[in-house]
């Protein structure tokens, strides 16, 4: 018999259990080659021995390993390598081969996320910070949630949600956004993006028209494209959409649906008029298309009341209302939800319940508890505070260290400012020596519908504390300076036109 | 001044804080009208004498009811129910107006599942155990999945799922099912219905036609039938679909894909032969269809080792497969997963990254912590053996109080067993009996694809434990004896054509 050596060091202080420690070591010998199928395995004493383990572990690894299917005990004794196991394949590459059968050609190019060296300062992030994210508390609720309910917690949470979701849910927007909401109508969702597609794969047929703010959320673009919309971008002011340009194109153009951010628009973070909102919502009622409104950050309003959501006034019949949790908890807990009127829900639910009926009832019931317990309205009271002295400190540093050549007005609410920024810089060239400089900021033209470039910046203060955005700044105007130099001697190009530009400052 | 009387018991003993019972307590009155805008309100001071709180409680209340807008502090003293506040919406009841846009009528009327009076022993449910979940090691994982990662744990775990879940996932796909599997061709997906409709919105066109089995799972179909489908259900028999049927119907009908469950398929339990998975994926091959490998329970086998995928043969290029955790885990833990060759992986994550980007990743490090501690699987090897238990306990019990009754052979695998009912036996009237007696089963009508009644049941054997299932067979008992009597005198229905059975017993 072959004699086969172990190599391996077992850490008693690691996390693994030991006996794990041993099987993996021995599976990564069978996948090596090191053992063969065939091959007999020491006895369980006389390994226990060698390695300086209770025999136990042992014991333990070669159950594991059976029941893995890589090891195999013969009556009358014995340990030996599976001949029969799956082919362990030596490096799990996935398989390379092309099918038989066509493919059509890919729907969206994966966007090029480059992942920005460490330390580089993120303003280009709108997401929360969940370093103030009181974790212990989503554990706490979490373990009661799925301890003490017993068999209902770990079942399905049905199609639109677990019912002490959707309660809570219901509850904290009809009180806090005027919405004429309750279970019936809401519907919890896995993401943001996720209701928005319910809505489209509800709503449109191929070459559908919907209107949508010519800058915006790119994602929110490819979800309506995916269900085959024709999308047709209008301009914004400082007072949102705008709906004389939205009026005009109704007389010779029908309309599915307008798409909008109308709070803290997605990137220029205005406010919607309550004229125009109004506006809109006459319009969608007469002209007989539906309003999709994206109330993202609701919650962030730091300057008097908000203005109350289009589906919470008289247009509502028309209002498909969608948002999300994820700014509010985290991006990794990223429970969204969406509310319709009756015959538009009842869709929409049918819908969910062929595509996707199952909810993460276990999740949804940590968050329903935190609801319940008040502990996610006082996690939004202070970051509430939080991103109001941000906001404030970001301007603070941007005027110090970047005086002119950024001009920009305080923001009521939202996780971001968007700032003018002077002509005479080259947009494209500051970004990149940003790179360099280890600060990362986007320029408009990754928010404008047709991706041109334009002197707008939008610049996060959620992501980041009032020291890191001082540091944001310093290096946003060392990378100026350096984006300036490489320029001396090359010609000035054209300045941009600004077509639908949101002013500032 | 009007003179607002409170009534509320404020009870220290219940979780909710004792704030937050008064904060609703006083909301409450908002909404009832019984304090309306403007209205004073008593001094903290004051109140709390009347209530025997500490002031700081009262102090506490009213700030969250500032916060969500309801009330006011005025300069100068005193707090007020607040005049701009969202309109408190007396019953919180939905919007039941129609839209003024045309809606296309319901995709699928939503299923009529009635919930079976409380006690009711389910049969029917091949849904796992959920008692015997260990939920106070996920609930340890989960915090410290949250707990210790920092940033990275609650962002984005990216559209494919988390890198770590994929990794282990794909790990033990590779060892135990021999799949050609790394994390780069793993996607997370939130349900096994949400992996099919990836897949059926990537591959399909409307009109194209997708074969599936003739006994099927009904959401599946749903799913197909929802990106365009067209289904044409083949017969099953002892071995699986019948492959000299699909040959002959490519002779002169285009295939986009196969969709089928060839390892312990449902409903009837059956393992498709090694033969004849080879036959389909050689015919995939060269007729250019793709097959959809739905392996939702490949874990549970319990005689022998079970016939590896589809997916990790010969024909592998042409497959792509999807399963899911939740048999495992629990139905409210409901993560799935997709695997295809890279050419095919490419398109699906496009499609992923446009409509559900967001992951939980959250969850997902929760899961993937299960694996890397080795409970995962030592979870399923104890749910292997509980289950290998229950079939037998349910064989032993269906003999002995239903007699030839229902004739079957024990399964390899699986959470259910496929019976014969004897021809002279009334299924529906069998079927209602039971719902009187507490049991529920369902008889072959509903996992037909034409929903024709046969003589066929599907009894679950891994939601009840071994008593419950002895019990639900006396009940079963009781409710044929029922059945029998009440037809007594009434005219015998035409025996059923069974025209795609699998044969048994």
């Amino acid at each position: 018999m072959r004699r086969w050596e172990l190599t391996i060091t077992l850490d008693p202080t690691r996390e693994l259990p030991l006996f794990l420690q041993l099987a993996r070591a021995i599976a990564d010998d069978i996948r090596r080659g090191r053992l063969k199928p065939g091959d007999a395995l020491p006895g369980s004493r006389e390994l226990a021995k060698c390695l300086g383990v209770n025999r136990n572990t042992v014991v333990a690894s070669y159950g594991e390993l059976a029941a893995e299917g890589l090891l195999r005990t013969r009556t009358g004794g014995g340990t030996f390598v599976d001949g029969s196991a799956p082919v362990p394949f030596a490096a799990h590459k996935p398989a390379a081969e092309a099918p038989t059968y066509t493919l059509t050609p890919l729907a969206y190019a994966s966007p090029q996320v480059r992942a920005p060296p460490p330390g580089t300062l993120l303003v280009s992030s709108s997401i929360p910070d969940v370093r103030l994210f009181p974790t212990a508390v989503l554990a706490r609720a979490f373990r009661r949630a799925i301890g003490q309910r017993g068999r209902s917690m770990l079942t399905y949470a049905g199609p639109c949600g677990h019912p002490r979701l959707r309660t809570e849910l219901a509850a904290m927007l009809a009180r806090t956004r005027g919405l004429p909401v309750s279970a019936d109508n809401l519907m919890v969702t896995h993401s943001v993006e996720q209701g928005i597609d319910l809505v489209a794969r509800m709503l449109l047929q191929p070459g559908d028209v919907v209107v949508v703010e010519a800058f915006g959320y790119p994602p929110a673009w490819s979800v309506l494209k995916l269900a085959g919309a024709r999308l047709i971008p209008l301009p914004l002011d400082e007072d949102g959409l705008d709906i004389d340009a939205l009026e005009a194109l109704l007389t010779h153009q029908r309309v599915r649906a307008v798409f909008l951010t109308p709070h803290h628009q997605f990137p220029t973070t205005v406010v919607m008029s309550q004229a125009r909102r109004m506006r809109l919502a006459r319009l969608a009622l007469k002209h007989g298309f539906a309003i999709i409104e994206d109330d993202y950050d609701h919650e962030f309003h730091y300057a008097g009341k908000p203005i109350l959501p289009i589906a919470s006034g008289a247009g509502g019949a028309n209002v498909i209302y969608v948002g999300s949790l994820s700014n509010l908890l985290a991006p990794g807990i990223s429970t969204g939800f969406v509310i319709a009127p009756a015959p538009v829900f009842e869709r929409l639910a049918s819908l969910r319940a062929a595509c996707d009926a199952r909810g993460d009832a276990a999740m949804e019931c940590a968050i329903a508890e935190l609801f319940e317990d008040g502990e996610l309205l006082r996690h939004m009271r202070r970051m509430r505070r939080v991103y109001a002295a941000r906001r404030d400190a970001l301007a603070t540093s941007l005027t110090r260290h970047l005086g002119s050549a950024v001009a920009f007005r305080i923001p009521d609410g939202g996780m971001a400012l968007w700032a003018r920024v002077d002509d005479n810089i080259d947009m494209t060239a500051w970004s990149r020596a940003g790179e360099h400089e280890g600060v990362q900021f986007f320029g408009a033209g990754c928010y404008d519908f047709y991706h041109r470039e334009q002197p707008f910046l939008r610049l996060s203060f959620s992501y980041h504390d009032e020291t890191e955005l001082d540091e944001a700044a310093q290096r946003m105007a060392r990378a100026l300076t350096q984006s300036r130099n490489r320029r001396v001697g090359m010609t000035r190009n054209a300045t941009i036109r600004n077509t639908h530009a949101v002013s500032s400052g």
